[in-house]
């Protein structure tokens, strides 16, 4: 056995969230984390090990590059290894993309600087049947420019209780929003948003709160005044989950490139 | 209702293959063609209704855009409305993304000029979650230059024996390519041919010579003798299903866009 016997593990992971309950352990259902946390005792002779992701992910949505670490203990697997030893364990709807060792003290959630979301939309009448669980499919015609008028009151700090979902218990709804804007990807309008932290739902209220104002003709004053509300009723529905994918997740010196 | 009793009815469909047994109806499993005649059925007050695709693919075999016609009688749908509602009877791994009036005599598989596949290849050591059945993996580094100048060979009027299942029943093994070439999308690298027509599991196995002839420094010269060889034995293994999609099919007026 090695003197390092206790390492901090780094994960970049993708998963398919259509068949999960969402990243968190439940009491029932799939999880990310609870088939992660499977995967990682049967790597460690059946001990238990801890989980730590950036942050949840509800049911439904997914993750292109989520980040999550671990403490490995008395295991002689390289670091690097980790990746193709857990894809060996883990069902094909979590993939892990790169495993690293990082200073002990980093912690996947604490350090995070920067999470970047994006939600995919579909403006046509139908879809391709192998997009149907990744993306929310509206065949009322959408205009790019008018979408991003609508989304720029959106930059910056403020207090997103109107886009965040009542059950949400964190004691600040101040949140810091880099950037929120709209573009083209292939035959997709991605909204794709990237800010500090984000409130339960709020990626999703967002997109459901533009399309209904782009629906019935609102304008960016009609958006600062349902953010300036703080009242989740001002704000439109929420849009579907499987549209919303976390994209990528930045540390510290990484913050320079999103 | 209306004189014109009796309609051809042309449809675009896309499909995800993963769950089928392929396109064509089949003693036992899920056929793309039998959930759809299902559909036309239950259109046309139950009657029986024949669709006719413009060439068979096979289980895991994906469609971004298949080519199918039906006669449509006796009923007063449009011809613009039967997208909807077949989508509305369809499950949701079958989407009809066009549907209109054709001539009569239009039939989808003997008017069709050129069939074009894509097949999609991911080059890494592990791929995001969602790709995991739209593609095939691997991590043997690929180069796209050594790959164009393999495939070369490829394009051309030849005797297709050497790429064909030793099952296939088509009495001439003779198809006219019109062009074979990997080129990059997003995260992929993709082999796309077009052709007048396909041997069952042409494209397949192709797509797995190419990659084994890459891997073991083959050449354009190796390629050529093993078309000119006319034996399934001289050729790589079939690639997986998952990453094949008919990608289009062209008609008559359509031909000078491929």
């Amino acid at each position: 056995m090695k003197s390092e016997s206790r390492r901090n593990i780094r994960l970049d992971l993708s998963y398919d969230g259509t068949d999960f309950q969402g990243w968190q352990i439940q009491k029932v259902g799939r999880s990310v984390q609870g088939e992660m946390e499977k995967a990682l005792s049967a790597l460690h002779a059946g001990r238990k090990v801890n989980l730590t992701g950036s942050g949840r992910t509800d049911s439904g949505v997914h993750a292109t590059a989520q980040v999550a670490n671990f403490y490995s203990e008395n295991s002689s697997i390289p670091a690097e290894k980790f990746r193709d030893a857990l894809n060996a364990h883990l069902p094909r709807d979590i993939r892990i993309l790169e495993s690293r060792e990082v200073p002990l003290k980093f912690h996947s959630r604490f350090d995070a600087r920067v999470r970047v979301y994006k939600y995919y939309i579909l403006n046509a009448p139908a879809g391709a049947a192998h997009y149907r669980n990744f993306c929310y499919l509206t065949r009322e015609r959408l205009s790019m420019p008018l979408l991003n008028d609508l989304a720029r009151p959106l930059t910056g700090t403020h207090d997103f209780t109107s886009f965040s979902a009542a059950r949400d218990q964190n004691e600040s709804k101040v949140r810091l929003i880099y950037s929120a804007r709209f573009l083209r990807e292939g035959p997709f309008i991605v909204f794709r948003i990237a800010g500090n932290a984000f409130l339960w739902k709020m990626v999703r209220t967002m997109v459901g709160t533009l399309l209904d104002q782009a629906s019935k003709g609102g304008t960016p004053g009609d958006m600062v005044d349902i953010l300036h509300g703080k009242d989740r009723k001002l704000a439109g529905p929420s849009a579907p989950s499987r549209g919303l994918f976390l994209h990528k997740v930045l540390y510290e010196s990484e913050t320079n490139i999103y």
